[in-house]
């Protein structure tokens, strides 16, 4: 299991958490997502035989946000 | 037919304008309903005779945002 944090811009309100968390917690290998609007960031744990970070990062900018 | 323009806070994003746009297009008597978010406003088009302003004000907080 991995653990990495992201950068991401564009996101301001609970709408945005709700979409991107609902959006990272659908796809397979991924076991938890959090946002934390205060900092920009994304924490996201997943298993790396799973899902490739690339998945990750391409998921959470089809929400319409930016990875940094 | 009413046309009336309330500032309202905490909107912030798309997902905001969906949310409140989508409620108040709901409610018998609205005709339309446009949310700018450059201004924090939100001008509502309604029938007087169908639904009060109370009521609009009240959908648009239960959506999570203070109208002014």
């Amino acid at each position: 299991m991995t653990t990495v944090t992201l950068q991401v811009k564009g996101m301001s309100c609970q709408h945005c958490v709700n979409a991107i968390e609902g959006a990272l917690g659908k796809l397979t290998g991924v076991s938890g997502a959090k946002v934390d609007l205060d900092s920009n960031q994304v924490t996201v744990s997943y298993d790396e035989t799973q899902v490739r970070i690339e998945k990750v990062k391409e998921t959470i900018e089809e929400q319409g946000y930016d990875v940094v």
